[in-house]
């Protein structure tokens, strides 16, 4: 029994569990660049009431906070977004528009850790500020699909499921909700699949929504649109103006234009409960429903505000590594072996050549030659050869008898078997041509 | 005045900053990579009582804890080895040897912040574990060497200060000091130029070393070496048996044999205070001894022990990314401008091919360029194409009047100015050629 272990609901990476996570970053961070994103980071912590003003008092039992010395209460970070509304704030007016951010912070939350959720997970930022066009809310939706394409993943594995705040506050409210009942509506739609049918009637009962008219609202919420036409019929269908569905209609095209239609569906049951978001949402979901949402986001216009800055429009999403992982391991699309392997391997078959082992392997690492070699002293070729295919080595570069006095090596091509003499001082061209 | 800033000693990286930061992290990587290193990461806390193993209670004010919902005390991680030292006991066994891991995690200190300290930071960490051979240490310091010379500094800007515990200790016990009193002396000695010069003989003279050994200690600990007559001629002038020397000696064999003599000074002043180190030290100096250590490490062979598993030698290094910037940039080597550019910049001339444009963009995207365009309606060629000179792209794509009838678009070439017509399908292989 180990002496110490990880904290509940975090992680050790070793090396192969490390490997995948770059796999991951560099997808993340690859896709983020060609889609004209920069990345920024903020710290680990951050004053406390940062985290309130967005999400209330009632975020603090999820936080693990602290106070310092000079009796500061901090927070580690649950979310990257009010570290990057603060950031905009601060240097609102330097900064020229739109601006384009992605991170990939580690975050925290002190929550039970249970499937898909972690006490510390790592989380892609992607945020578009500064316009209010709906080519931002696509652009984002885009910027999304081509990392799950990236990955492997395709229309069959997962969609992007999308609504806006604006279509289903008109629509509720043709139907019967009052406009200060609209934000209760939003939270109990959102947490309509986590509460018993009954619950959630006699919630929806309250609100203005009786049996009828929520098995209404349930068919246009759960329609599916794949051209101009399908809103025309919606809208005639359930007796909507046509202009009650136009943000929806106009992202649509956009999402069309960026050649996306495929991985995209429209759900008004999706509106997600934070409070913020004032535009588009969406989120990103396993196609059978398996597993909780892959990322979340949509437009949030008022939110730079709120923190001090300028009345900036903008839109993003957080896609967290957990559901993700889960979600690709199902699929079979977890890559092998993502480990990098090695150039060349350096082995000494002859005693008298060890003298020249470090001076070969430091110009081979110099030249940028991923370089290893074995401490162990046996002379012993085929033990060597296996060290060097166990780090995947390209390359062996063998030390022979003939090595100290004629300064050659032998190389041999681990794919191919060819094996031949050269000068010490041949050996990166070789290597490199 | 803005409402939230970051904590104290803490930093924000807007997109510049945050490009050299992955100049740095790059760097570190493909240094570590190419010396046989594989990467690890742990969690952002561990349990409180993991940093007391090898500091102490006292290094509890110097951390951000805190207790979660079950009563467990945690804290922000101050340095990554005892995460390493846990990961390498809990797999001790499965795990093959030597173990080669980098790591480049951020850190947190409760400290005051001062010039070359902050609360967080990033720390490369480099060790090599189960071989107790002088290949491993010179190994860890070449390693050291070639990061140093990736961003560009030379000797003339840089030393490693080179010490080993044992000769200290046979050297110090050969001028007077009791074997008990030895870990005193290497805690002084740490603190030498911490300290004011009387309070440090005043000290120096309870461990046993008067005026004159003191005088002649010192001598012998700045001596400068540089063969191995030089190692003799020590042992001669200071009527120091040769055996007494032999580690280092040994060590600068390797050390030369890798080609980084030059790199490398003896100082016997070097022992670094923390008890753990049981054999070579080291630390990385600018030369005038401006700032503070670029640098540290050594030998710690009881470490992985004292975390609960078997006796595994070990050899490692720390280099914060703090006052290695701080001398980068009094040294003129901080790159210019190291955010990404951009490929492709698309743009759209006259305005019936705007419906083209998204289209155009995610194709060249999901082929791996990296392609921006313009959220403004302009279309204004000259300020479009200032737009794709601000994201130093090499190439414009020009929809036009024709792109949308006839499927073509100009590609512009915006280092050479050269302009032709291509059509739409061709578009990926002619700005990839």
């Amino acid at each position: 029994m180990a002496k110490f272990q990880a904290p509940k609901g975090t992680r050790d990476y070793y090396p192969a569990e490390m490997a995948w996570r770059r796999y991951l970053e560099g997808a993340w961070q690859r896709v983020s660049i060609r889609n004209g994103f920069e990345e920024v980071e903020g710290p680990i912590f951050e004053p406390l009431d940062l985290y309130k003003v967005k999400s209330g008092e009632g975020i603090v039992s999820e936080l693990f906070h602290f106070t310092d010395r000079g009796e500061r209460e901090l927070a580690i970070r649950p979310e990257f977004t009010p570290t990057l509304a603060r950031m905009v704030a601060e240097k609102a007016n330097a900064l020229s528009k739109p601006i384009k951010w992605f991170s990939m912070p580690n975050l925290c939350r002190a929550e039970r850790p249970q499937r898909g959720r972690l006490r510390e997970f790592l989380q892609w930022n992607v945020d578009l500020l500064g316009t209010d066009s709906p080519v931002a809310d696509a652009e984002c939706i885009y910027t999304a699909v081509d990392l799950l394409r990236e990955l492997g993943l395709t229309p069959r594995h997962v969609k992007v499921k999308i609504s806006h705040r604006d279509v289903v506050r008109r629509i509720l409210m043709r139907f019967g909700v009052a406009e200060d009942k609209i934000q209760d509506a939003f939270e109990l739609l959102d947490r309509r699949d986590k509460i018993p049918a009954e619950e959630f009637n006699e919630q929806a009962g309250k609100l203005g929504l009786d049996q009828s008219t929520l098995e209404r609202f349930n068919q246009v919420a759960r329609m599916r649109v794949g051209s101009q036409a399908a809103w025309d019929d919606i809208a005639e269908q359930f007796a909507i103006p046509q202009e009650d569905l136009e943000d929806l209609a106009a992202l649509h095209e956009q999402l069309k234009a960026f050649g996306i239609a495929e991985w995209c569906e429209y759900d008004m049951g999706i509106v997600r409960g934070l409070a913020y978001y004032t535009g588009s949402v969406f989120e990103v979901h396993e196609v059978s429903g398996a597993e909780r949402a892959i990322a979340g986001g949509g437009r949030y216009d008022k939110l730079i505000e709120m923190f001090g800055g300028p009345s900036t429009p903008a839109v993003g999403f957080g896609m967290g590594d957990v559901v993700l992982t889960l979600v690709l391991a199902d699929k079979g699309l977890l890559p092998d072996d993502v480990t990098p392997a090695a150039d060349v391997f350096v082995l000494v078959a002859d005693d008298s050549a060890r003298c020249k082992m470090n001076g070969i392997v430091g110009a081979l690492r110099a030249a940028g030659l991923h370089t290893r070699f074995s401490y162990k002293t046996t002379t012993n070729v085929g033990k060597l050869l296996k060290e060097a295919g166990q780090c995947r080595a390209r390359f062996a570069v063998i030390l022979d008898a003939k090595t100290d006095q004629q300064n050659t090596v032998s190389v041999k091509n681990l794919q191919t078997g060819e094996q031949s003499e050269t000068g010490i001082g041949e050996l990166v061209p070789v290597l490199k041509g």
